[in-house]
């Protein structure tokens, strides 16, 4: 067996270090009305409160600040949602261009918002994100601007997991179980990287939908797959290809995995409303499906949950209401 | 002129110290979106993010701690909503008894939160507000039990208030306007009080339901409107008369009281999912039906708006979202 690849931990611990006055310290919460047996207790890592609306925030400052300190001031990405807004947001703090490249689909309002926030964001011809990625790397090599990966990057992936798994940790030391999503899989690959340095027993779950599993895929050929085809989903932050760096840490590192279907997301974004009253994005409600409909595949325990976002659009809000 | 009544500076202060460490410090968010005009900057203070979903935490937990100090074991107290559920909460924080009276008409769910709290919960024989408050103040007075008000009472309004306006002024030094929600007054009395002591010039907002103008009303009349016609609305938090301890605060440090309208409440919890993505009350969001329907009586400068409580049930969301 091969050593296990997982990120540096001075990276993570600077990670924290330098976005801590940047961004919230996001609530832990317990929630006793998720736990289904005595033997489970279940608190939600409130990422969904994070400023921007996500997690990604995190990994946006930092990757930021290693590009600024490199004296880049100006930068690329791809990214039709939570981190394009992070990454806008970013670049205004630290007075950097930000150039966008976002699929055709992308929602107007995000688009707006980036546009806000003083980012230039440039629409590619195709809907899906693999292109948007595509013409934003060939844009950064031509121009000879630093493209920032959404998750298929070291400080991107110790910012994004990192620092969150060191605030899950500080906040419930006796935790047993993370759960949490898997889209490019960079929070759940500095997740990892954190805590088998720190806590090497602690149960890793890494929750995706049944209808775009890169990770289970990738896992059963024993290599990233890095694109898929799209799939009709209001849970763009979970679609999708994983990524090369980020698999070379999850392959080794998760303990399960839990597909969760359309529907479950749907019922778990209503069940969340009426019992915490959050707005979460369906992709933020993964892990929460994951225990509602699959609690025998959670391990026994304290289990905390990565709720990771709440950009969740008005109709879309209406539409799983009036689904219920 | 007799001298303006505010509560003690000293019991604000303890009243801070004493919660601190039972509270979430809620977020300050800025709102571009929301000016209307370049000579006005937006903040609003995220109470709805607070612990049980809303401020009343802050004053039932100081209110208890006061009881359990002068040796009260168990309480009694009347409300169907935001301060019932905090005073379950903070009565298992303490170990203490709570008996909570509530209107017929009061929401079975959140008469289940309170008994898995551990209260007691009494079902008044009447649907108003006004009749529960007298069966409990008498159920106290029978069985030599201390009643909690929910508003007319020192250590409420200390709590929920004055805590509240030290952490908004703590958050934003030079803010100009605070403008907060009115239904018995508890909030704006603990707001006045401590701004009027340290802060002279800043300016109070104080926003009320057009069809239960309470505050207005006793304005007129010189004295407390203490009882009201139940009106039809989704707005419980701000209906009903005032008190008459916090109108003898509130009569003479209030410097400007908009009334909105139950259509501008139900627009402003849709503009709050558009443009924050977060859930509040109707009572909740009254200030920002000030802003966005009234913003020519908001004064210019730096406000901030508190956003009093998130305890909105499902039903609700989707009535006000489908007339939309």
């Amino acid at each position: 067996m091969t050593k296990m690849r997982l990120l540096p931990f001075q990276e993570i611990k600077e990670a924290g270090e330098f976005i801590e006055p940047f961004i919230r310290r996001t609530p832990r919460e317990a929630s006793p009305q998720l736990a289904q047996s005595s033997e489970a207790e279940h608190f939600l890592k409130l990422e969904n409160l994070q400023l921007t609306g996500s997690f990604k925030l995190r990994g946006a400052l930092f990757a930021l600040h290693k590009i600024v300190g490199a004296g880049g001031r100006t930068v690329i990405t791809s990214s039709a949602g939570n981190h394009g807004w992070a990454l806008a947001w970013a670049a205004r703090q630290f007075d950097v261009g930000a150039r966008i490249v976002v699929p055709s689909s992308a929602d107007e309002a995000k688009c707006s918002g980036m546009k806000a926030l003083g980012a230039e964001v440039i629409t590619s011809p195709s809907p899906g994100y693999d292109e948007a990625e595509k013409t934003a790397r060939e844009m950064a090599r031509k121009q000879g601007i630093p493209f920032v990966s959404p998750y298929d990057d070291d400080p991107v992936m110790a910012g994004n997991g990192g620092t969150l798994a060191d605030e899950i940790i500080a906040q419930l030391p006796d935790v047993d179980n993370i759960l949490f999503p898997v889209g490019g899989g960079g929070m759940g690959a500095g997740i990892a990287s954190y805590v088998r340095r720190t806590r090497p027993e602690l149960k890793l779950v890494a929750c995706q939908h049944r209808d775009s599993p890169a990770l289970a895929l990738s896992l059963e050929k024993g290599e990233a797959v890095t694109e898929l085809p799209p799939v009709e989903t209001i849970a763009g932050g979970i679609e999708g290809g994983i990524g090369v760096n980020t698999f070379a840490i999850l392959k080794d590192t998760v303990d399960r995995l839990i597909l969760v279907t359309e529907e479950e997301l749907k019922a778990s974004i209503i069940w969340l409303i009426r019992n915490h009253q959050y707005l979460v994005e369906a992709a933020g409600a993964a892990t929460l499906a994951a225990c509602l409909f699959h609690p025998e595949r959670v391990p026994p325990g304290k289990s905390v949950l990565v709720l990771s976002g709440r950009n969740i659009s008005l109709k879309t809000v209406a539409s799983v209401i009036s689904g219920f």
